[in-house]
């Protein structure tokens, strides 16, 4: 993970202004996770895709005139608040994040619950195993970030109890089981209605700014 | 991992039935990835967007009429392949998926090349560590699958050395270590154009049917 990840477009933002901007980008992008999920699941005729097709280029076209080259970066609000509106797994603006909100507890250990839809298959009806490994990565790396101090996962080892069904309530959690000079370890796990699917341990570390 | 995955939507399809399916739905795909990447990229105005929304919620109602309940499911052709078309890392109708195209080797090492832009972000310009998981746990996988006989992971271990960058050319490779009973060890690893960012160990099985 790099120790000093580059700020793309890094730039202070008001709290007004992001209210703003999460207004008009947020339901868009839920949209796009529609589009995403029903392109998966729709049995239209040929007819109607390739007209589908040009409806979704025109609104890239649209879309592409004012955007920025590369990724959204992490911006900043002007109280200094991390704006990951592109992340893959929090991100607001990024159609490919369910997107997870992550809630952290005054011990410091952290869950979220969140369902996964049609976009997120590997096993027929199941979550994709990487998928899963995904989430714990994120969610057990949000108990050891620290203001200013963003943690990065040195290893994460993730064990696989059964199958993770798509379309059930869903629950990831983690907690700090120990620090050890510049490591932090962590544990954490997902569970479906029945019971625990996935565990994870990952050891995170702080980079060098 | 399920022993034994519902098979959604079975069904068998002619060679000739499933190149016309794919003539129609991979270039829609593709315009769906490119939106949803464009979709965290642009700076358009809030009138812009809710013309984009509008048009895109249009297309979500025009596929929903013909949409089927659930995941895409592991579908199969005539022969007995398997169409994982709804699959999160390899899926041609799956807009989340790069998707990635994984080539075996006569000695039964597995690699594949692609590239990873916004919609997979992590740390700023980076690729997200849990997406270099998914990728890592799918092309180990990869290796294991025998005709008929699908792996799952039971363990995997992921190791980040640094940052996987956002926007260059990748490549995952992995091969089998050993066979200790059911047990199937697996290494591999993602390089970028300068080495090694991340590498894998797995532990595959093969459940009961």
């Amino acid at each position: 993970m790099p120790a000093d990840p580059p700020v793309a477009h890094a730039g202070r933002v008001t709290e007004t202004e992001i209210e703003a901007l999460r207004a008009t980008y947020e339901p868009f992008t839920e949209s796009v996770r529609r589009l995403v999920d029903v392109a998966i699941r729709t049995n239209a005729d040929a007819a109607t895709i390739a007209a589908a097709k040009e409806a979704v280029d025109r609104v890239v076209a649209d879309l592409d005139a004012s955007a920025t080259d590369g990724p959204f970066g992490v911006r900043f609000s002007a109280d200094g608040q991390p704006m990951a509106w592109g992340n893959v797994v929090i991100g607001v603006r990024n159609a490919v994040a369910p997107p997870l909100v992550v809630h952290h507890e005054a011990d410091g250990s952290v869950w979220t619950e969140f369902e996964l839809g049609a976009a997120y298959e590997g096993p027929a009806g199941h979550v994709h195993g990487g998928v899963c490994a995904m989430v714990l990565d994120h969610v057990l790396g949000a108990t050891a970030h620290k203001p200013g101090k963003p943690a990065v996962t040195g290893t994460l080892t993730t064990r696989f109890r059964r199958g993770t069904r798509l379309g059930c309530p869903l629950r990831a959690e983690a907690h700090i089981d120990r620090v050890e000079g510049v490591k932090t370890f962590v544990v954490g796990r997902i569970l479906d209605p029945e019971g625990v699917t996935v565990e994870a341990e990952g050891i995170f570390l702080y980079p060098r700014r």
